[in-house]
């Protein structure tokens, strides 16, 4: 990669109450993260806030300037709870108003208007200007706001509504990675790692410990979009586990 | 709960690339977020972010006159990319500095300053003025400064730091909740459930759609202090089900 190539940067705003609660357990940060990375945008923060109009207001808007993508999860449903369509309407400072197209959806599913119910008819509101994200799987769009993309907090709907956004999301370089699990602790190597590091300014080393079967361990994650250094750097991390008197293996990483 | 008792609130901080990257998912949010609201105390918001020093000092200034309480998860380990001490210590204009209790448990555990290596030595600095939080199942410990809550990465050892905090977290009521599986669309119910929501101002009803072996459904989650408020409320809620047609079953929630 040169140090001249455009870095695409990516923010995620996971809204719901039931995930600060810790009762439902978050699943859209690790799909999102591995997806982004394989288009070449880096996902730079996630922030998860409550079903507040406007912490939700005041979060897109921070955001919005701060990275080239914005990506929503959770609160377009037809319940008095779902008002993420009103926050990114007020966040833009445009109306949340009947979609045409998505309107069209409701009708084509429901047959007539009569038989569209009122908290139904809320998912065919769009902030004014949006342009619908498909969800083949349920009917209620998503929809994208300039660089904000509004999606579904159920992790398949989600899936299908980000993996059919196609050439919408423009991104550069993948990064690559290498993954070495050390199964020592990281305080034997600690130091050489750094060096290590020092001497490839191009590829991010991460240690990551683990404490499993009452020993701890930690796997080490290099990530760089040329993969010949990212191969050498490996290949001095799996050196400098041997000479601790560790038996590095590597693992398989999809990213 | 009065309306005018103090709500207590919190922030979490989870600071890890890994966790961005989608290589790693996060277990540290939610068992935060369960034992915090059993202390009466709110998890208003996570925010999840990349080992960058600058972004960690800004993310954790920004938090700490927001929240009652903030945590971090990740980065005090002994590798070069373990930068979370240093950069409290810059978030609070002090210096990372030696601290001799976490000293004295590290020359306990390896006998003579000899025999602790230089990465592992970092291990036993803190910003000035900090206080430990214990780590009973590895060596390195976390620390506090004012309301700022420095915890590992590693949930096991995350876990056994937040459980040894004792009465250094102060809450107030915890929220109790009803939790109904309702086995139907949410469009079907939406409508009644805004009722219900408007006639129970002190009881926050949630409705979270899954969608399961392709059908949509919706768990209903009622919260509130008062627990004869939230048995009525969910009371309400199962006769709303019913008379939609459907076949209201109660789910087994901790909080």
């Amino acid at each position: 990669m040169g140090s001249s190539e455009r870095v695409y940067t990516a923010c995620l705003i996971i809204i719901g109450n039931e995930i600060l609660s810790g009762r439902t357990k978050d699943q859209n940060l690790a799909f999102i993260g591995v997806r982004l990375n394989e288009r070449g945008i880096r996902l730079r923060e996630v922030r998860v806030i409550p079903d507040v109009m406007e912490t939700i207001v005041e979060t897109v808007n921070e955001s919005r300037p701060k990275f080239d993508y914005v990506f929503t999860t959770g609160g377009i449903g037809p319940t008095h709870d779902d008002i993420t369509a009103d926050s990114i309407a007020r966040a833009f400072g445009v109306e949340n108003t009947l979609n045409d197209e998505a309107y069209q959806l409701l009708l084509g599913h429901y047959g007539s208007r009569e038989k569209i119910n009122d908290a139904r008819i809320r998912m065919a509101h769009t902030p004014a200007g949006a342009q619908l994200i498909h969800n083949p799987v349920s009917l209620a769009p998503g929809f994208q706001m300039e660089n904000v993309f509004v999606m579904a907090g159920v992790p398949r709907i989600m899936q299908v509504m980000f993996d059919g956004l196609g050439d919408r999301l423009v991104g550069g370089t993948p990064l690559k990675s290498r993954a070495i699990d050390a199964r020592l602790p990281e305080g034997v190597i600690a130091k050489g790692l750094g060096e290590v590091q020092a001497r490839f300014a191009a590829v991010d080393i991460g240690s990551y410990p683990y404490f499993r079967d009452g020993r701890s361990g930690c796997t080490l994650v290099l990530r760089g979009a040329d993969e010949t250094l990212l191969d050498q750097a490996a290949e001095e991390v799996r050196a400098l586990v041997r000479s601790a008197g560790g038996d590095p293996s590597d693992e398989v990483v999809s990213s």
